[in-house]
């Protein structure tokens, strides 16, 4: 049955000045940070008590924010997961208003294409950005809870290498899906997913050994896509992107 | 193996003034909205476009909020899971200021005891509110998952009938638990949790009509426990409950 897909609407002539880029672990944005030449600022935008962790500055223009959900507090670990993740992006947002989002960060892939989802939320095709940038489109999927975590989302098609290990997908989420695009949705905020393959899940080699592997690599590309996806925005209205 | 449960801290001295009851279903919210007078207000404290909705009153000289998370805009259903209930009680706590957070509702029991939790957030106990309401205390679980869906929480303890067939709950949660015990310890706001059991999960008989069969039943038990709780709390401090 196919996933009762959402009409698409068009985007709005809106001149885009800040981006947000939520990332689900630190490894992932560590590249990122460093290319951009982000500094980590002390200004208090989260209350208090909360892990989350800000990197700010300008980019080809850009207002461009980094934000990761830190380590938790009782557990030491990333916080990932889809409640953190909710969480971040909605007071993310509140705080400060972005133009667009792009959730970028790696993801487990399967070998060829699969049928997965159960229901589809779609949004904000970007067909000129994927042009420009010579990437692929994909499903992303949670299975078919509301809840899974990040990690369970996985790209529904295979990986080849090098640059086209990336992935921009223009939103196929099961409903209740990944709780960015959950949030997003509800405060009517664009959103692109930039994600590449770490592993393969299908695959019967061990996908924990696969993902370390991969990690820092997956990591640099993810920074060599989003930098020159902020190139192409630079300068750009939403309806630009379509 | 036992849960890493924390050390628990004692309530500090505040006087208790604002209480934010966080209710999944409009079902279980109604009774308790209607015995406390409490008006639907249209005051705009909820970002535009969230379905959440928002019952306020005075009760007892406590400022008391009920929230709940609406209807899903593009499905028409009650929005439940970790993510709504999540991104509702940490707005809420911002906008509202809560001095304590009530998480009441209905849940699913275990016919006699049964240890499911893999890890523990220890927080809140009230043995004085529990002592004058004669209430029991549980478990909550959310099974061995970051994201299990609300209604995956089972309370570990059978219920008799009655008034019995409520339970306060001194919290201890799963790590990385139930969603609105997440957002409360994130925010270091005190919650209690109190339940009434619908049906009994480990019971031949399906679940799904056993639900609907007592939900009018126990909104009604949890509709006076929950008055009863607030007039206990009338006056008094944090330090009070302990």
């Amino acid at each position: 049955m196919a996933p009762p897909a959402l009409k698409e609407s068009p985007l709005p002539d809106t001149p885009i000045s800040t981006v947000l880029l939520v990332i689900a672990l630190h490894a992932e944005a560590a590249p990122l940070v460093a290319d951009l030449r982000l500094t980590q600022d002390s200004q208090a935008v989260f209350p208090e008590g909360v892990p989350w962790v800000k990197y700010s500055g300008t980019y080809e223009g850009l207002n461009v924010h980094i934000v990761t959900p830190g380590k938790d507090g009782i557990h030491g670990c990333d916080p990932v997961g889809t409640v953190p993740a909710s969480l971040l992006t909605f007071n993310s947002i509140q705080v400060l208003k972005p133009d667009l989002i792009i959730n970028c960060g790696t993801a487990g892939g399967f070998q060829g294409y699969r049928e997965y989802g159960v229901g589809a939320l779609e949004a904000t095709p970007v067909p000129k950005l994927i042009s420009a940038l010579q990437l692929k489109t994909g499903v992303l999927t949670t299975g078919d809870s509301l809840d899974h975590v990040p990690e369970d989302v996985v790209i529904m098609k295979a990986n080849d290498a090098t640059v086209k290990d990336m992935e921009v997908c223009p939103l196929y989420m099961p409903f209740g899906g990944a709780a960015i695009a959950y949030v997003a949705h509800l405060l009517s905020v664009p959103l692109i997913m930039l994600k590449g393959v770490t592993d393969i899940v299908d695959s019967p080699a061990a996908t924990d050994e696969e993902f370390l592997a991969n990690l820092s690599l997956t990591a640099h590309a993810i920074q060599r896509t989003v930098s020159k996806a902020l190139q192409f925005i630079s300068g750009k209205k939403l309806s630009d992107l379509q």
